[in-house]
């Protein structure tokens, strides 16, 4: 149903549904202009009108829109399909009367229309692969408008609520909405432990053994708390069993074809086992990753360690930043190349679906992250504090790299006394979980929208010099020789559309947006929560204020720095939940080994005094904790799946009502003649059994005089005379008081 | 369908369905004759026939069938109600042509038809309960014949066929199905560590670290496939999603009344929190239980060890009998105690369905049975080989309650050397696993066949003996006042029934069976496997062997010593697969334990040298081997849910054709019309899009000229007309060479 909002939002749009970029820059002309035909043709046929717009010297723009009577037909199809696997439980009504129920089921459908393939009645444009590897871009237009309040709304409330939540959903589409609704509960339950951890930091410090046991118990109570939301979200928003429906994907190679029995239609076949076998190689890949990070990690580490405690020469304040420099330098590189590594290996299992890809993707890539992200904590934490007063005189060997530079003397005279830095821990945790937020914050936001800007302003700085030098109309013979006057574009568009045209084309330079990035950035904070807040009791007080901040950066980063998303519909967060419970699970451990270690020195930190330090007694600890941990999370998970969602309810009533509306209409009138006559049936005199029952007497006894079962059944005729044979036996009993001695 | 051995074995019965024994010697007589006659008159009102013939002196037995009409109707109710709520997905046919489709079927339906309360169709009557206290039986009877045959067949084969489940599954119904296809599971799988076991024993003796990672990986390999197992056997019988249509427990106490907005009835409601609540008292009950079983169980161990191993006194040889005295006597007691205690725990729970009440009361159950079992090999594994040498000179303190029998000199001068008896441990595990098991075997199935038939042969024996002093017909004047001579029954039956009767007064004798009970004592005996077998690695051997017998032997139990069960449906074999994951979890840790500890002296047994165990290696190897048992469940749990069990797609496709067909019935002309003119568009000719978007030009310009989006879309007619434009600005772009310079 198309609101007010919507329409003005079409029309702000000039009624465009979808932009298709098509990019000429690196075929001939002819066989450029016969893609071109083809293309318009293929569209036109499916049922959406085109414009045809410049771009830049390279590319064409395609507008694109439905038609109504296609769309609401394109609209019923995917609908039904939804219906026979089980999504949708309401009956998709006639074509005649479907409109879209939202804006992003519109613009799926329509892009369905233009990327399904043609035997599902779709024109089958696959961007950037295949035969339409020149059509670079499909993407629909932003709805300034709505966002822009939307922004303005949001920044004055505290808590979004489920009419907001509701709102991007019907937009952004089911995936976007997940999003948003995971961190707005993330958001909401991050109230408690900042309060907590606010009042636990001023009263008790760090390493206190309270805070780290309602933080655990509040890990486990967000994560349950979240699963059932899901439930509740899927159901509400009607995306529940959504992964039978998954899009195939387009890369997958078959082994063969097989009919599948119960849908008759035909699928491609690779079998599971052969699957599962190249999915082992993930295990020397996990290993590989970890080896190569770790040590360039750890390397960085002890050089810094070197450098900041024992090393005490000449440029020492700019020494200090080599490894600082070395691991901004050395771990993204060596994580690009792992990641290659991962998705080479992705493509090989040679997944169905693009959801099977995306989960298989983001487990391999998961490891990289918890390396990045943990292992330098860890390694202060339990490799530095407890061991350091042994491992330190062995980095003496870093001296022998620097005592070229530096006189003998330097040296010598300069080895200080080695003694652990007790803030250090703390100083960490705090950079990881303020410093490093805020910078990420402006990486992701901040910075990529200023170059966007500053390009444009370069861009039309350019143009006006370059006016100003003489006309400027790009393909105007004679301009080709001068290599100082590059040529600048301007376009041969109609007054009217040109705001309009520019905005599209500064939106065509955008890219696509992944909503997996921001929720892996969710995860990796809410791992520091459960693996290393003890340390620093304020850490969810700078996680409450970095959300609040982030869920509206991460709305602005979608309407300002990445084209609109195509609404993608989805049941779940995904791989990403399994990863929070994983990281809960982890600091049940981490969190008890770290108060362990260090509740000693609650205020000044630890002092490394390696003797306190049992063996057996951190073992024990961690051992108790870890089971603690599970059984209060068994707990938590019965006690959730005993209260069922109220969404999931209505889902399960709907799914009833649904199978009683398909009776109510198969019921024969001979059926509803038998149960009404089986109401209607009031006790049955003794003679009607009787008289049949004689009837059948006679019939049988003239046939088979010898059926023991017959004469059984016959020697009582109706209940009244089994109740009278039976009144007989008893009264032919001894007397209930007697019988009672008896027994 | 009534097959040929069905027909026969009604036949056998006299075509008898059920047995309803009616006891009145707890009331006086008219009160049982009225009673009689409303019972007889309920029963005939839902359309069962009856006879009444005697029970004994205190009771009737009514003889039950079912007319075919009515059965029929209420075989579609039944069938009705399983499709509404999901669990059938062929819709139920019409009345007139609905046979039950197995014996099972047809008992349970007659069953509902007894006891189902008279708003949902059926005569109310509920044993032992309410008005119908007196009504104290309500079961089918055997079909010998079957019986014995299916016994002599086993007998004859190793392992049993899906075919001779499935007949087990259409004659007692599928909770007894799935039990046997569980044992018959469990039995094939047994096979592989019984050679692996064997073969280790042989050539690496016992705590060997091969054999134990073999077994626990066996153990998550088993309990994972029976995981699927029990899906697929679950579509294949027809019962998957049963969960939502269990039974409702009478003794539910509702808090309040709502009706059900889906289904529209109305329903008791009682909150889950309050449950949960109430349930948070199993903590104490398990830590009540805990401590009485352990003191009790840990005293006479040590009072066994001092009498063994300390005491050199005289009577030796009969004092070592006093702790296992004091252990069956002490034992069995306080375990009825405890659960007599879980019962009223789990009654105060008020749970809404049965099925809810018994996996309650089996989770408490099983800490009882997990003590009782387990906590004596544990104490010998990890107290006594240990630490024995600086616990039993504690023992000494025995002495004092030997001295007053014992002569000074004879104690001192005996007190002997203590040594910890190597092959202690290795005893007690083969005392568990094979004695025990002979024991239980013979308890549970040959002692009661011998009860029995001793009690028979008595009563006929005091029968003749009676017969000879005279008439014994009871009831007859002038015998009462005698005491030596007791009135000995008999029976005023049909001469071609004094045979029938006779079998069905046995039969009503016998107890009801549980299922459950036996499914324990799998799991009890799956558990010595988990945990205990690297003791002694041919355990696997003898639980081969024993359950080879015990199937055969439960089925012989179940057909005479039990009454034939109502057929109950079931898809699960319930909370005891869960409790194997737990049992195979715990295994993981003791198993890595004891090879730990005792690893020193495979063939000899442990020495007890308590310098060689250090604390933190014990505790770093439990760690290691526990987590390596999670991550290895979590390959092999993800690996099984890819590999879809070939039913349960089955199942799936059922479900997307009935979803088909309910689409086809309701598809209107207009939707047909529309479907087919959408398949048989061909692309649609230029004109006609442009003349229908002229005709539309014409209208709205002719109304508004100023919508801009409309403009916007009548610039192009066509998309002839958008390719001749977009060629337009292909050819106007510089020359693709110098375009790819400019890229």
């Amino acid at each position: 149903m198309a609101t007010t909002s919507e329409a003005n939002a079409l029309r702000y749009n000039l009624d465009v549904d979808y932009v298709v970029r098509y990019s000429f820059g690196n075929v001939d002309q002819s066989q450029a202009i016969q893609e071109l035909e083809k293309l318009l043709r293929t569209l036109t046929s499916v049922g959406l009108q085109t414009e045809v717009r410049q771009g830049d010297e390279t590319s064409l723009l395609i507008f694109v829109r439905a038609t109504s009577k296609r769309l609401k037909r394109a609209v019923y199809r995917s609908r039904v399909r939804d219906w026979l696997y089980g999504i949708l439980n309401a009956e998709p009504d006639s074509a005649g009367s479907i409109e879209p129920a939202t804006e992003a089921e519109r613009l799926r459908v329509i892009n369905q229309m233009i990327t399904l393939p043609a035997e599902e009645g779709g024109a089958g444009i696959t961007p950037n692969h295949g035969e339409w590897k020149n059509v670079t871009n499909v993407f629909p237009l932003h709805d300034e408008e709505t966002n822009k309040k939307w922004m303005r709304d949001w920044s004055k409330k505290t808590f979004l609520s489920d009419e907001d939540l509701d709102q991007i959903r019907d937009k952004f589409g089911e995936s976007v909405g997940f999003y948003f609704s995971f961190l707005q509960s993330y958001f909401r339950f991050l109230i408690f432990p900042a309060v907590f951890g606010f009042s636990c930091w001023f009263f008790l410090g760090g390493y206190s053994v309270i805070y780290t046991a309602v933080n655990s118990l509040w890990c486990i109570i967000f994560v349950e708390y979240w699963k059932r939301q899901e439930v509740d979200l899927s159901c509400r928003w009607q995306t529940k069993g959504l992964s039978v429906v998954q899009t195939p994907r387009r890369e997958f190679k078959p082994e063969k074809h097989v009919r599948d029995e119960g849908t008759g239609e035909m699928r491609g076949i690779f079998p599971a086992t052969k699957r599962m076998q190249r999915q082992l190689l993930q295990i020397p890949f996990a290993i590989l990753a970890a080896i190569a990070l770790g040590v360039i990690i750890a390397t960085c580490f002890a050089i810094e360690i070197f450098i900041s405690e024992l090393y005490n020469g000449p440029f020492k304040t700019y020494l200090v930043f080599i490894p600082t420099i070395l691991v901004s330098a050395g771990v993204p590189t060596i994580s690009a190349v792992l990641m290659s590594i991962a998705t080479k290996l992705n493509d090989f299992e040679n997944h169905e679906t693009n959801d099977g890809y995306d989960v298989a993707l983001t487990q391999k890539v998961f490891v990289i992250n918890f390396i990045t992200s943990y292992l330098p904590v860890l390694l202060t934490a339990f490799v530095y504090v407890p061991f350091a007063s042994r491992i330190v005189p062995y980095l003496d060997v870093f001296r022998l790299t620097v005592r070229p530079f530096v006189s003998k003397e330097h040296c010598e005279s300069k080895k200080s006394h080695f003694q652990i830095d007790p803030a250090r821990l703390r100083n960490q945790v705090i950079y990881f979980t303020v410093t490093a937020q805020i910078v990420g914050l402006a990486m992701e936001t901040i910075v990529p929208y200023l170059k966007q800007h500053a390009f444009r302003k370069y861009k039309e700085y350019k143009k006006r010099n370059g006016n100003g030098n003489g006309n400027g109309k790009a393909g105007q013979n004679g301009d080709k020789g001068s290599p100082e006057r590059s040529p600048i574009m301007t376009y041969d568009d109609p007054a009217e559309e040109k705001e309009f045209l520019k905005r599209v084309r500064n939106e065509v330079e955008l890219s696509e947006y992944e909503v997996t990035d921001d929720l892996r950035e969710m995860c990796i904070q809410f791992g520091y929560l459960a693996l290393f807040s003890p340390v620093w009791p304020l850490v969810p007080v700078s996680f409450f204020i970095n959300n609040w901040i982030e869920l509206r950066s991460d709305f602005f980063k979608i309407c300002m720095e990445f084209q609109r998303p195509t609404p993608l519909r989805a049941d779940t967060i995904g791989p990403w939940l399994d990863t929070l419970g994983f990281l809960s699970w982890v600091g049940s451990i981490t969190s008890a080994a770290l108060v362990y270690l260090f509740s000693g020195n609650p205020h000044h930190g630890p002092n490394g005094d390696v003797t306190d330090i049992r063996g057996w007694a951190l073992l024990l600890v961690i051992f108790f904790s870890e089971h603690l941990y599970l059984i209060i999370r068994y707990a938590v998970q019965t006690a959730m799946t005993r209260l069922e969602p109220p969404h999931a309810r209505k889902e399960r009533a709907e799914r009833y009502l649904m199978r009683k509306r398909y009776l109510d209409s198969t019921v024969t009138t001979d059926t509803e003649k038998d149960l009404q006559s089986d109401k209607d049936d009031t006790l049955p005199e003794t003679p009607e059994i009787s008289r049949s029952a004689l009837e059948d007497d006679a019939r049988r006894s003239s046939m088979h005089d010898t059926d023991p079962a017959e004469r059984f059944w016959q020697r009582q005729h109706g209940w009244t005379e089994s109740a009278e044979i039976g009144a007989g036996i008893i009264r032919a009993q001894p007397s209930s008081g007697s019988a009672k001695k008896q027994q």
